[in-house]
């Protein structure tokens, strides 16, 4: 079956596109993070044994897609497409993380929003071919600093509501059977500018695109935030997870926690990792996404998981020339599909 | 009917995608070359009545999105997903052009290639929901000089292989049904290195992706380039087109032109145009396909034509560092669908 419509912006693929595995890759500061251990591989040096940071960031990307070709039992060379994406200029560790990869790669960009278009993608890839389809992003905190704020040798100031580029990857394996949660719907996001200009605030240019994509997926859906035992959005960070609670609040619904959660929140520790308001980046959302998300579904833990990453499509450029951030969010839900017998049994206490 | 896979890296959509409408938009430049009359907008100042070159090209898209739209019969906000990248850094002029479009938007990055990535898979989600959905993208000569070479202030020499970045945006209208040549076949690029390091021959770096994605078409489709009017690649300019023509014969194929021709050739005049080795840009392949080959085809000079964008991947720090270009190919085959009763006349002298 492919994707059917359901509203004006979800697709619904029913369980018809399996999440079959993911991998994360992280550095040194991901690793000493609370989520460290659902990392695949992690690495101390923030260079991976390249000689610049960018040539790092395509290791990370190579060494997920490895890792996750191998937990789902799939050679690389059998993938049918790799949608892949990061922040550095021309998208450039995705492009050179595929020169050894002899499959078709569909280059895609919505900042840290990449993953969450990649999940898209793939899963409409998938439902029509089969698959199987990486989805994969990246980002380095090193590239991020020197690239969109300041060289780390000037030692700026960091306001509070500043967040911390997650150095990681993750790449995930969709295919349309087997075992694993099934991505049940894509709800696709417009871009949302809400008139903020502060670089160091992509919290607050990035709540109300998680609002817009939200309610999108509520309306088309017909579910609201008590059918999911997770909503987790891409990397808005304390202060975007504040302000959309607020928005959220202004349109009638409760963003109670722990179910409204954030990768950015949860990637590091704020008492213990001075990362101000949180993580981000590409590679944030897609290394939560593949390592701790990933894990508690398949161990039940959580069993109806809606994952929103969220991205600022600003450049230096554009705030420099005193234009306003404007944002993005792509949706997916992820459930766990029971076995028939249990299904029946679910339906009675009103599953779905 | 959705795509059905024919090979590894194509798929095959039937009748079921057709080019409804294009529109193409472009500056003073353009306007001089030989399809100036092609241009559905053109615009002699190079700011386009913004106070940037990037607020410009934002400007081009815009315009163009909006012309497609009317020759389609299609509202903005009826189209049900927009695909666009372009070459700024972090794709900014495409998150900006979708600001006042209320539709859901996926950036695209395989830099000058990316018309033909949104074209693939815009194919694949118009099979999968009907559609209407706008592929799209843009480049400006002034913002890529800046942002790849030099200011422009500086007056550089320019090498013979250089080529020069098309100021210009094109935008098409794909849906299910209605009047307009079909999209039949998608076929998906990889990325290929071929070891090129000057920044100054793309021509050179693209050449073997464009022979990569020809060989999957033609092998995974059974056609030949007899098969089809023309064939159009994306922009390796003069240098990169003899290029090709020799890695071709080298495989066995004759590349002969006319039928073998470049975007980045056709859009200026090598004689009357200062422009070295051609036209180049991620608006260069999409503005000559909205123009010059939709009316081409809708006038039935040409019935068939296989349309391969093609794109460097590098980035100027990648460059800067050591590295190779890679670069890749995406390709789609467009063709009139004759009426019945044609294409029963045709079948007989061996249509297909």
């Amino acid at each position: 079956m492919t994707g059917a419509s359901v509203g004006e912006r979800t697709l619904d693929f029913g369980s018809g596109v399996i999440v079959a595995a993911g991998a994360a890759a992280g550095g040194k500061q991901e690793g000493a993070g609370p989520l460290g251990e659902f990392f695949d591989h992690l690495c101390d040096d923030s260079y991976f044994g390249q000689t610049s940071w960018e040539g790092a960031e395509t290791v990370l990307q190579q060494r997920c897609l490895h890792a996750a070709c191998v937990k789902a039992g799939v050679e690389q060379a059998a993938l049918r497409w790799v949608l892949s994406g990061d922040l550095q200029n021309q998208c450039t560790s995705s492009a050179y993380a595929m020169r050894d990869v002899p499959v078709p790669h569909l280059g895609l960009y919505s900042a840290c929003a990449t993953m969450g278009e990649a999940l898209c993608l793939g899963a409409v890839l998938t439902a029509m071919s089969g698959g199987p389809v990486c989805a994969m992003t990246s980002s380095h905190f090193c590239v991020a600093e020197r690239q969109f704020r300041t060289p780390l040798e000037y030692g700026c100031q960091r306001p509070p509501t500043s967040q911390w580029t997650v150095t990681g990857a993750g790449a995930v394996i969709l295919r349309a059977s087997g075992t694993g949660p099934a991505l049940r719907f894509a709800t696709f996001g417009r871009v949302v500018d809400a008139g903020i200009k502060d670089l160091s605030n992509m919290g607050a240019a990035m709540a109300p695109a998680a609002l817009d994509t939200l309610q999108a997926h509520f309306h088309d859906t017909g579910r609201s935030p008590a059918d999911y035992d997770a909503v987790i959005t891409g990397d808005l960070g304390r202060c975007g997870n504040e302000i959309l609670a607020d928005l959220l609040r202004r349109e009638g619904v409760e963003a109670l926690s722990p179910v409204f959660t954030d990768c950015g929140m949860l990637i590091f520790d704020p008492e213990a990792q001075d990362v101000h308001a949180g993580g981000s980046g590409a590679g944030c959302s897609a290394s939560v996404l593949a390592g701790h998300i990933l894990r508690n579904m398949n161990e039940g833990v959580w069993n109806r998981v809606l994952f929103a990453p969220t991205g600022a499509l600003m450049s230096p450029v554009t705030v420099q020339q005193g234009e306003s951030i404007p944002a993005v969010c792509h949706a997916v839900a992820l459930e766990n599909v029971p076995a028939p017998a249990e299904r029946q049994e679910k339906e009675t206490v009103s599953w779905n």
